[in-house]
């Protein structure tokens, strides 16, 4: 996705600090010391009990093409610092030159339903390219899990009706729309407007017509008896330009015409106006002229709430047309992923375990190289629990609430689980087959199926339980202790 | 810039609704006939007073490059209708693979300061192309001018203040950094993190080192001496890791040693904590130590309320590292540009003005070929105003106000003015020398310095005042009067 769009080298898509540790890194002689970083955000977008997890296929093909071009080195080496002097010495313009990309990747398969602090990418490796790929990996998979999480919210709210994404000419750039696209039919919409979406990721498209076909004939029956001669197999009208009841009418009595011709009125589309009342009347005109099959679809700055209101007011649509919103993820427009490095590999080859303090216990990273394994009973899923592979959970596994420390729950041998980070790159290697993005969207919904319903709820949802497995919460405790003890 | 990037073809880069109105237009034999169309928005974004207009540069890459190739339109011909029937007649296709841009386009340079109403960009041509671009059009210039504009809200709170972007982590995907970078630079910004974006777009970047590194030594004290032997030149110490004072401490000791080196401190990056007060306190300890021109950075979720809210406190920060609020304009992540019909030439040759009708009178369309004057006196910038170039205002021309007709204003024959749009394609020839992205960064603050105060503060601006022309004003009134006649 991300090759397929791009035409220049996407190396340096970094922050310039990367570039500049990683010299200090080489410089110190620490550049192959071996390290492991997870990635993970530490509070669900839009308030919100779950967070779907998006962006694997673009970053393993960043990663595939990771190469720096002789372009790219040219640039670095003009690079100065205070003093006018080069920023970066030749030898490590050379190093950077022959680098090639040899970590190992875990990561959980795109539409994996995820929880605060668990790990959707962790990377071991050199500590000089875990770091260069710390921008580059945050900024493929922030935005891409908080709009297919976005589009998963409006999807429980829609239940059985088409939700179409409108978001392009909103978006941040071409890519942004190319991506919020993507993202928004692994969440659960239908179809998107975007047609190089349609083109480059196989997403069902659709569309009609706006207000400017209406505006270009002298009357809107004009328009819509041109418009459905010409594309008798793909009618929906839009009936809003001038008076959206009178359009209903004219929209009647175009699906008569069709009918007449062997085809069907698809739909007519509200754009503006009270969309439950109107909804609700051009519903009663298409019943009565018996368009029941007729559908109608609406939009103009819908979201989840909205949605869920005019559901409640028992306003008749059927198609839920969705762009800005869904887009930029209006109401919180950035997942706040963060990428840390837990622990270090000492020249005697042992682990070092490492975290970040905070004075706020939810910004204290956690140390070590950490899988999730998923509980489960036949209701569904029970809890999460974050370990460490280096001291592996015993056979009955406990896991302690990371907030509050006597909130513990225990997991017999009986249990039945699954660990969500599957391997994705051993030493720099593609081990993973990507599910299609159908596949991927199916994942989101089988999941979410598995969760309780108070999880899901839009407002004040439930906490699902995720805690560190006891071993792993009392390593971090311990160095936590000792941390604050050096200061 | 888009082209530099992208390695695809973006002619498909839009709605589905623009390619079966273009079928529609074509089939209905109005494909050939002239439209006008403008692109404008009706609210500045951010509760504010003023937008900066941005992404002219992006628009002439994607209009020179429009052209459909194969694969777009082997993909055209699989798409089909409700009974599996293709959507699109071969004979359309085949127009489509023999398009090129031929419409004219009237725009405002980059950096320009723009008002709702106004538009920032004309285009005249083919209703079918007109159509077809509305979507990249509206892509491509409603983030930029968002971006542009949060930035140069920032930029007015920062005064002299160093000012760096860093958010292409939280951006919407790769080109929603990219574009970021360039725009944010536009508004105001004087460097970025995005080492691509520095590659590509000549923007300085600027960064030095991550909690990461830090943590990956046994002390800070031997991560800071590490990092300022590797890179003497560029030295600006993260001082959070642990304990912000203490990291204070430990930064001047590396000061004293690089200035035994014959080397200078640049800075320390306070990145959480209270802001204000650890800047106080840092300077302090600072100044104490002789490191006066060691700049403090600080970063952390910040936006413009916080800056000014820093600044009144007292805070001692001369350098602003901003990210997420930025690069995503979160409290307000989509500016809401439109592209509307304002005219279409009947086959006689005359122009008939078109508007779309709706119950709030903001979002009722106004006609015309339109230019935008804007006045000015020796104090700076008084009063803009739309007009038509069909209607040219007379010698003394008077604006009304859209929203209160009772309000109006005259300019006599020796007021100052300038017109905003200039030619930038003529019959689909380029026209126009864009500026380079540093004359549109100074475009944006020549301009700004002629605006009154009062509509550049950040809360409850002044309204800068933006009238129709009257005999624009006229036109418009008597057309929706008999719109609404029609009904």
């Amino acid at each position: 996705m991300i090759n397929q769009l791009y035409d220049t080298s996407l190396s340096l898509l970094t922050d310039l600090y990367q570039l500049t540790m990683a010299y200090g890194y080489w410089k110190s002689g620490k550049a192959e010391q071996e390290a492991v970083f997870n990635l993970y955000f530490r509070k669900h977008p839009f308030q919100g009990g779950f967070t779907v997890a998006c962006g694997l296929s673009s970053v393993m093909e960043y990663l595939e093409a990771y190469a720096l071009s002789e372009a790219d080195l040219r640039y670095l080496r003009s690079l100065t610092g205070s003093d006018g002097q080069p920023l970066f010495e030749e030898g490590f313009l050379e190093y950077l030159r022959n680098l090639t990309f040899r970590c190992d990747v875990e990561a959980v398969p795109e539409g994996t339903v995820v929880f605060p602090n668990e790990p959707l990418l962790r990377i071991k490796g050199p500590i000089l390219q875990c770091q260069l790929l710390e921008t580059p990996l945050l900024n493929l998979i922030n935005f891409q899990s908080l709009v297919a999480t976005k589009a998963a919210r409006m999807r429980l709210i829609a239940k059985e009706d088409s939700l179409l994404e409108f978001g392009l000419r909103r978006a941040q750039g071409p890519d942004g729309g190319m991506t919020a696209s993507r993202a928004a039919y692994i969440g659960g919409f239908d179809a998107t407007s975007n047609v190089l979406a349609g083109k480059l990721y196989g997403i069902p498209v659709k569309g009609t017509h706006a207000h400017s076909w209406v505006m270009s004939f002298d009357s809107e029956l004009e328009a819509f008896e041109t418009y459905a001669r010409a594309m008798p197999n793909n009618v929906t009208l839009l009936v809003d330009t001038y008076d959206s009841i009178q359009g209903v009418k004219h929209a009647i009595e175009v699906g008569r015409q069709l009918r007449a011709r062997g085809y069907e009125l698809g739909g007519i589309r509200l754009d503006s106006g009270d969309l439950a009342y109107l909804s609700i009347e051009a519903r009663k005109l298409l019943d009565q002229a018996g368009f029941q099959s007729t559908s109608i679809v609406a939009s103009n700055d819908l979201d989840e709430y909205l949605m869920a209101s005019l559901k409640t007011q028992g306003a008749r649509i059927g198609v839920w047309g969705i762009g800005t919103k869904l887009v930029t993820a209006f109401d919180q427009p950035a997942l706040g992923g963060v990428y840390k490095l837990a622990a270090i590999k000492n020249p005697e080859g042992t682990w070092e375990y490492k975290l970040k303090l905070s004075e706020q216990a939810v910004k204290v990273s956690t140390p070590g190289i950490q899988q999730v394994r998923r509980f489960r009973d036949e209701g569904g899923f029970v809890a999460d629990m974050i370990y460490d592979l280096e001291t592996p959970p015993p056979a009955e596994a406990t896991i302690v609430d990371p907030y509050d420390f006597t909130r513990r729950r225990s997991f017999g041998t009986s249990v039945a689980y699954e660990d969500l980070l599957v391997p994705v790159f051993r030493a720099g290697q593609k081990v993973y087959q990507l599910p299609s993005i159908h596949e991927a969207r199916r994942r989101v919904q089988e999941q979410l199926a598995l969760f309780h319903g108070g999880v899901k709820r839009l407002v004040n949802p439930h906490t699902y339980p995720v805690g560190l497995e006891k071993q792993l919460f009392e390593l971090k405790t311990n160095l936590i202790l000792s941390l604050r003890a050096q200061k």
